[in-house]
Formats: C-alpha cells, sequence, structure tokens
C-alpha cells in the first residue's frame, strides 16, 4: 500500500472511496442541486462543520471551487482599499498578489521562510482586512492560536480573515477573535480536490453590503451576498462541485464521531514523533528551528543533498513524502500529518527515517 | 433502473461511473496537480476535446469550476465595457446580468421566452463581446448554426462568445466565426459536477493582454492570461477538481470511439421521436413552435394540467423528466437528450408518452 505524504491533494481519508462508491450507487453525482436530496446534504455539511469546529451563532458557512478561489473572493467582497498581510512563504505571498491583482492596494509584513513575527514591527495603519496565514503549507511554519488572537484588540475595526488551508481540522479558533476562516477539502479532510469552504460572520456580510451600497462591484455569482443568500436555503448560486459537498457531509460526519480531541491528540502525537525523529537524524533536521512555530500538519524536514537517499530508503516501505516547495524542491521534504495519517504509518516513518545513515 | 431526463445534471454516461472506479483504485484523488502523472491526463482531457470537435490551431482550452463561472471570467477578461447580449430565457439574462454585477455596461435584445431572434432589430452599437446562449436550458431554444455564424460578418471587431452548455457535443460549430465556446461537463458529458470548459483564440489573449496593459483588473488566478500560462504546461493556476478533469479525458476518449458522428445522428432521431411524440400527445405539446430553433438536445414539453399525471405515468418506466423551469415549474417538463440517453430509453419514453390520455 501507498502512503502519500504530500500535503495536498494527500492521501484520502480512510473512509472517502466508500463514500464515494456509495454517492455513485445512489445516483447522487446527476441530482438536480435544487433538489430536497441535496439541500438535505448540504445542510448535513454545513451542520457537521459547525459542530466539528464549534462554530457560534451568527457565522455562515458557503462553498467555492477552491481556497484559491477564497483568496480572491475575500478580497473582491471585504475590501475596498487596503488589506494587511502577514507573509511568510508562497501562500501568503500569493495572497496578497490576489489583493494587488484585483487592483487594491494591500500591505504586507514579509519575513524570511521559516521565520515567525515575533517582535516585528507592524505598520500604523488602518487596514480593512488583516490576512493571515495560519499554516504556510511551503515552509512548514503555523502560528500559535495567541497570535492569531492578537490581532482583534489592535485592529478593532478590522476583519480577521485566517487561511487554515492545510492545518484544518487540528487547530482549535476562538471564533471570537477572528471574522472569517477557509480551507480546502484535499488536505487534512481527505478529500477530492475541488472544493473550498468558506466560513464568515455578519460582519463580513455587513462589510459586503456597504461597498455594494456604495457601488463598488464585489463580483457576481460568488459574491458573498449572492453566496449568503443561497446557503440559507442549503443551495449554492451556481451547479456546484455536487459529489464533493456530499463527501465533505460523510466524511465530516466521521471525523465527529471519531471525536475531535481524539483527532487533535493524536495529530500532536505523531507530529512530536516526527520532529524528534529529525532532530535525532544524521541525514535530516526540521527546517523550522523555533519550536513554538513549528506546523503540527505540515512537517518540513531539510534533507540537502539526502534527499534522494531519503526518498529511496523510503519507497520500499510504501513511504512518498511530498517533495519541498518551489526552490526547495530537491533539498527538503514535506510530510503532511494529517487525520488519515494512522500513528501506525507516522511510526512505520519515524522508525525508517531513524535506520537511514548518510 | 431510474433513467433521468433533467437537463443537467443530469444521468451520468454509461461509462462514468467505471472509470470513478478505476480513479479511486490508482489513486488519481490524492495526487498531485503538479505531478507528471496530472499533467498527462489533462493534456489528454484538451486533446480529446480538440480531436472531438475538431477545433483548428490558435485555440486553447482551459477549465473552470463551472459554465456559470467562465460567464464572469468572459466578461471579466474580454470586456472593459460594453458586451452585447441576447436575451431569450433565464440563462442568457443571467450571462447579462453578470455582466453589471461586474460593473459593465452591457447592452441586450430580449425576446420572449420559447422565440428566436429572426428579423428582431439589432442596436447599432460597437461591443467588445457578443454574448450568445447556444441553447437556453430554460426553454428549449436553440439557434441554428447559420444565426451563431451570422455575427462575425456584422460585428467583425467583436469577440464572439458562445455559451454551449446544454447543447455540446452536438453542435458542430465553426470556429473560424466564434472566438470563445464553453460548456459544464454535468449536462451532454454525463460527468458530475464542477467543471466548466473553456475554449479560446489568440483574440481572446490578445484582448485579455489589452486590457491588462492598461491597467484593468482582470482577475486573479482565474484571470484568462493566468489560465493560459498555466494551460500551455497542462497544468491549472490553483489546485482543481482532479478527479473532474480526470473523467472528463475518459469519457471524451469514450466519445471519439463512438465518433461524434454517430452521436449526432441518434441525437437528431431521438429528438425527431420525441418532437413527434408530442405533437402527437393529447396531454402535451412541443413548448417551442417554430421548428428551425427547436433544440435537438433540450426539449420542453408543455404539459400544462397534465403535468402530475404524466410524471405519475412515466415513472413506473423509470422514466423521470425534469421540471419546468423557473415560473414554469409546475406546467412544463424538460426532456434531456444527451449521449447517454439510448435510442431505446428513448423509444420507451415516446411510447409511454403517447399512451397517456387526458
Amino acid at each position: 500500500m501507498k502512503i502519500n505524504f504530500t500535503p495536498g491533494p494527500s492521501q484520502l481519508y480512510v473512509t472517502t472511496e466508500l463514500h464515494a462508491r456509495m454517492a455513485f450507487k445512489t445516483g447522487i453525482p446527476s441530482i438536480s442541486h435544487r433538489s430536497k436530496e441535496f439541500e438535505k446534504f448540504y445542510e448535513e455539511a454545513v451542520n457537521g462543520l459547525k459542530e466539528l469546529f464549534q462554530i457560534p451563532q451568527g457565522f455562515y458557512v458557503v462553498f467555492t471551487a477552491s481556497a484559491t478561489e477564497i483568496w480572491e473572493r475575500s478580497i473582491q467582497s471585504l475590501v475596498a482599499s487596503e488589506s494587511l498581510h502577514f507573509v511568510n512563504g508562497a501562500f501568503s505571498k500569493k495572497y496578497f498578489e490576489t489583493a494587488q491583482q484585483l487592483g487594491r492596494n494591500p500591505i504586507k509584513v514579509e519575513v524570511k521562510e521559516g521565520l515567525g513575527f515575533k517582535g516585528v514591527p507592524v505598520p500604523q495603519s488602518n487596514p480593512e482586512l488583516i490576512a493571515l496565514t495560519h499554516n504556510e503549507t511551503s515552509t512548514g511554519v503555523s502560528w500559535p492560536i495567541d497570535f492569531v488572537n492578537s490581532f482583534r484588540e489592535k485592529y478593532p475595526d478590522a476583519i480577521i480573515a485566517v487561511d487554515a488551508v492545510s492545518s484544518l481540522p487540528y487547530p482549535k479558533f476562538d471564533f471570537n477573535k477572528i471574522d472569517t476562516l477557509f480551507f480546502s477539502v484535499q488536505k487534512g479532510f481527505g478529500l477530492p480536490a475541488g472544493l473550498g469552504v468558506w466560513i464568515v460572520n455578519e460582519k463580513c456580510i455587513a462589510k459586503a453590503d456597504n461597498l455594494l451600497s456604495k457601488g463598488i462591484s464585489v463580483g457576481s455569482y460568488h459574491s458573498l451576498p449572492s453566496l449568503i443568500s443561497m446557503t440559507t436555503k442549503n443551495q449554492t448560486p451556481e451547479t456546484p462541485n455536487v459529489l464533493g459537498i456530499y463527501l465533505l457531509a460523510k466524511v465530516t460526519g466521521d471525523f465527529i464521531q471519531r471525536g475531535i480531541k481524539a483527532i487533535r491528540q493524536e495529530t500532536d502525537y505523531k507530529a512530536a514523533l516526527l520532529y524528534q525523529a529529525l532532530e535525532k537524524s544524521s541525514v535530516a533536521q526540521p527546517f523550522v528551528k523555533d519550536k513554538d512555530i513549528r506546523s503540527q500538519t505540515v512537517i518540513v524536514a531539510e534533507t540537502g543533498e539526502h534527499t534522494p537517499a531519503i526518498i529511496n530508503a523510503l519507497q520500499p516501505f510504501g513511504l512518498y513524502p511530498g517533495d519541498g516547495y518551489g526552490k526547495a524542491k530537491t533539498t527538503q521534504l514535506r510530510f503532511a500529518n494529517f487525520p488519515t495519517h494512522s500513528k501506525e504509518q507516522y511510526e512505520l516513518l519515524c522508525d525508517s527515517l531513524g535506520a537511514i545513515k548518510p
């Protein structure tokens, strides 16, 4: 069996294929997105996510085609001019660039890859939205929840937007401290790619309405007002990825059954195991030095010239790490630590890594 | 067996489920969209469509999440100010409204539902894009190819955009007379929803580049320049609906095997059969009176007060028509005539319809 550790699209969740087979068997991919049957599992997906993440009243869940789309839609619907971006890698940078491409005037605070923002000065400005990439999939840097929570007080008027693409369902966010949160399903949820999940509160809706009332275009079918007006009917503006929403409903249900607490504990256990193995390894080491900002869900190893040897040593066990990102493609390896990756697989991975000598 | 005649999402193509099973078996839903394996079936999908539709050199194929998205992207990337829309139903109207929502100044020529545009005066203007909805899914009106082809001469500078959402793969377009063509896969292709296919030529690319050079925002990750730069590498800007692209490659291959000529002939045969049955029926009649503009792929029946009786009479045979659209929900029925619907199914449908007495 091949175990895929690429951080997205990653290994499917253990139940995904079974749910997909059932979907085809019962005709889900050809039902109308305006039918009661569709509305039923749409609602199941939304309510499941609200239960799993303990999302309070006043928040809404809508669906897009990807998290990349949510970078665009969140700027389009929530920012007239200025967003403030914390950039520490490829994906946080792309969010920033999205705002530029849409003709806004974003500003950024940037640090080198692998670093955090502790002690880094923040510009004196009045941004409409603060863009926080909770988990930089490219480098394996993740922020302590305290850091995420620190913005509300500093910027009481701004919308706090959290991109948690490659960390959810692991992190436990405080929904009093953030206004919008999003992710895509092909990472932690172990589902086929092609669906983004966007969670927004009333403050976001009011902001989009405010832009609209000023005559600013907030987009068309996937503007926030359009998405909200349809989600309250358990529908989408367009014909969506019906199968994707069905599978999300089912796997979210499985996560609830398993228990989010157990998922978090297992994630911590597996991450500790791998970081320990990397600390001890003579062919690899953790790329992120500061333990406070090490991701629990995307673990990046500095592997340098040993990269091919490590890949070759792991393959006989069916273990397939992800390449490093961008310019680190051949000098780093990335390991997704998602709910689908079992403790046994991580133990095998760490034992196998430990046995590799230079 | 249940045979679904709703015009999208409709009955899956006969081979779709098998391809999906193979996809899960071989790990397609969890491969990286930056892998060689992905590029291979991306290219297979693109080349398959070029062969099937006989698309000439100088045209490119890109993917979005839906045809609804292409309404937005085509306006965003190809129109600075004025698009001209031919509106004769709900979907052509939505394309027009998309341009309004994006802050453009679209104009429209509008006729009542069920009618065509023969003899209708066209405004004297200089639109950047002409939006033609080839097949109005809401009413079953479809345009003769000659009508589509008549615009090039009248508007030599404009981009001729054809929405063929619910008619492809049936119609045979002349790519010398149009600049961009699009559809979504959950209709004629019988695939799970969540993928739009957008075909564009060099004129479209030049137009988008021209807007960009003037400082006009053409969007972000799914701007036409961004999509084109990635499709030439057989990739997408974002993590796309990987499974959807794989299935499209496979079903397009099946269509090529079967032969587009055979598909067109069978479509004509089945459409003739149903229109004939409706002409003879004492409980239903064709909604579109003018035979020249009757759709071959979405056949709409005026059923009035007999609607529930017809539905009840067809159900024992496993035949499920689609509801009428919008305000015609209870007074019309719609029948998709796609490649997945067999001659035998259509013969059964027509016989069953013929037996219903008021």
